[in-house]
């Protein structure tokens, strides 16, 4: 694990300037956002962006590269996910949610959408830096299953491709087995390729020619 | 999500009783596990039993079957932890860490071991439920992720068999390899079997007999 400590944060809040001086809802909740970023200065977090979750979020993270994103949603946590979730499919991210909405019926839903740490409640300075390191933690080891997992995929299918051009092979010139996986495996050496890419170049040619 | 308020907990605690009343440190540990207790009951859970992290826990929570496994560790949270994790390694269920030990380095390897939730410092009862609501979601996705990465290596592992065998009976009996894999799909269908356990129990048989 990084020390936490440099850790690149960006966080996904509603714009909270406009209505403070009306509402004392929205006053407590720019107090509560205010609380959070002192918080997570105080414990040596690098915030580099405040950004609202809208549809520019996608390209903004894409410049900015966080190691994590912190979204700081009052009761419109699940608009926000939502955002943040469809923003970062491409390239996952740690997000750690931190609400006030006790509602936690779709908690299922954010945590199968990749929300790394759910933090409903307000929550003390001392509490911040185990809550990422924890956050962190889980996202790493989640993100080592899904690579485990890509790999066993590409290896099936690897597999299945690499026997269909076999049979075609053995079909076509009359080879045996073996010598029809030797040929494939000759032009993946000639070629630099995986037997996997090798084997469905030929599918694909041979779809060509008919 | 089963309604987190019917759960049954099993609480892994040192028994506290000793030394009470010799040592302040004792005493307000003692406190705290009162106080998560008390929060838990609060709550709506059912603590079906409290155990001391030793080597008869398998064998009790195989009979208790406890929907999640709560630690209250204090400073000891690694040792609990490494005979928490021994005794669900076959039956894996959700883990959620109480401690006040606020070093976090080791929590890279818990969450490995398979803690869905580290809580470091007090709780308010408040903020008992969504702890347990996105430790049981976590629980519940990772056995997903888990279950399909299972599935994929099944499915991996019984393709590489049933290549083998059907080469091999290709080899032996001179046929090609259609009536090779026609072969291996009837003895599957006359026995009732997966294809892939058909051919490992073949490969087996042509182990034995050379």
């Amino acid at each position: 694990m990084t020390p936490s400590q440099s850790l690149r944060l960006v966080i996904i809040a509603p714009d909270l300037l406009e209505g403070i001086a009306t509402d004392s809802h929205a006053r407590a909740q720019a107090e509560r956002s205010r609380q959070l970023r002192i918080g997570l200065l105080e414990n040596g977090y690098n915030i580099v962006a405040v950004l609202p979750a809208d549809t520019f979020l996608y390209e903004r993270l894409a410049q900015l590269q966080p190691d994590m994103i912190i979204v700081d949603a009052e009761s419109e946590a699940r608009d926000s996910l939502e955002h943040v979730v469809m923003a970062t499919r491409d390239a996952r991210r740690p997000i750690v949610l931190f609400t006030n909405d006790n509602d936690t019926s779709h908690v299922k839903d954010a945590v199968a959408a990749g929300v790394s740490a759910y933090i409903v409640a307000g929550l003390s300075p001392e509490r911040i830096r185990p809550i990422l390191d924890v956050a962190m933690a889980r996202f790493e080891h989640e993100q080592g299953l899904r690579r485990e997992l890509a790999d066993v995929r590409i290896e099936l299918q690897d597999r299945k491709i690499i026997d269909r051009a076999k049979s075609m092979l053995m079909q076509r010139q009359d080879l045996t087995e073996k010598a029809a996986y030797d040929k494939l495996r000759k032009a993946a050496m000639d070629k630099g390729l995986r037997l996997g890419e090798v084997a469905q170049r030929m599918l694909d040619a041979a779809d060509l020619l008919g």
